[in-house]
């Protein structure tokens, strides 16, 4: 069967160092397990209660940090004619870094009050023939 | 006299891009000019008038982005005697990159109603040894 790609993504606590005038948050080192390679880096802002789903990277390994808000993830790869889940929720009641390998469906959804700010560190620089896309409705999600 | 090193600080405004559920704002790909090399991402929160003052990196290259509030970052070198400065904001209002090479003095203070988010992206890991530090009242800037 291999095993689950879902087992395999990573959840990496990260430090929120108190410093004056405002904390500094530690996002990545080049010498951390989770670092591949540096291809791009971009923002994902996500308003409460938006639901950006579903996307699918063929290539992309993503780091993927919330520094402002809460994001709930939820990832999803079919099994046996099966569809498993696994939910993470990061931001700034859990600040953790989580790395998902290529072959993963996913989407996220903004659960703090305001808007919440996704930072994915991805290994290889934005190609649209890379990713597939699903509509919300064709996986079956409580939200 | 060489060049002033303010002179080479490069500004590259960003995209932002309106999708669904929240923008998206570009941050730095491998391909850009201000891209070096990857060592360590980090953010720095800074409050509301806050000054985070002075600071030289003797090898960082560093890549600033602020996709939350506005920050207003100094920069500063001393040439035959005299003190120069160079003043450059960035943030919700104006979402631009800014690359600066070592040896370089700077600052910087949130000039948003809340926090401000700052990005870098370095070229090599955080290390105490290449940072150089002086208080805030060592420089004088009428901040």
């Amino acid at each position: 069967m291999g095993e689950s790609l879902l087992n395999k993504i990573q959840i990496t606590p990260l430090r929120r160092i108190s410093t004056q005038g405002g904390d500094v948050l530690k996002v990545l080192m080049k010498e951390e397990d989770s670092f591949k390679n540096f291809g791009e880096a971009y923002f994902s802002e996500v308003y409460a209660k938006a639901v950006k789903a579903w996307k699918l990277h063929r290539r992309m390994t993503l780091n993927l940090v919330v520094p402002v808000g809460m994001v709930r993830f939820v990832f999803c790869e079919e099994r046996n004619g099966v569809m498993e889940f696994r939910t993470i929720e990061i931001g700034s009641e859990n600040y953790a870094r989580i790395t998902v390998s290529p072959g993963i469906w996913f989407g996220f959804k903004g659960i703090a009050k305001g808007v919440s700010l996704v930072l994915n560190i991805a290994d290889i620089m934005h190609d649209p023939d890379e990713v597939e896309r699903r509509t919300v409705e064709t996986i079956t999600y409580n939200w």
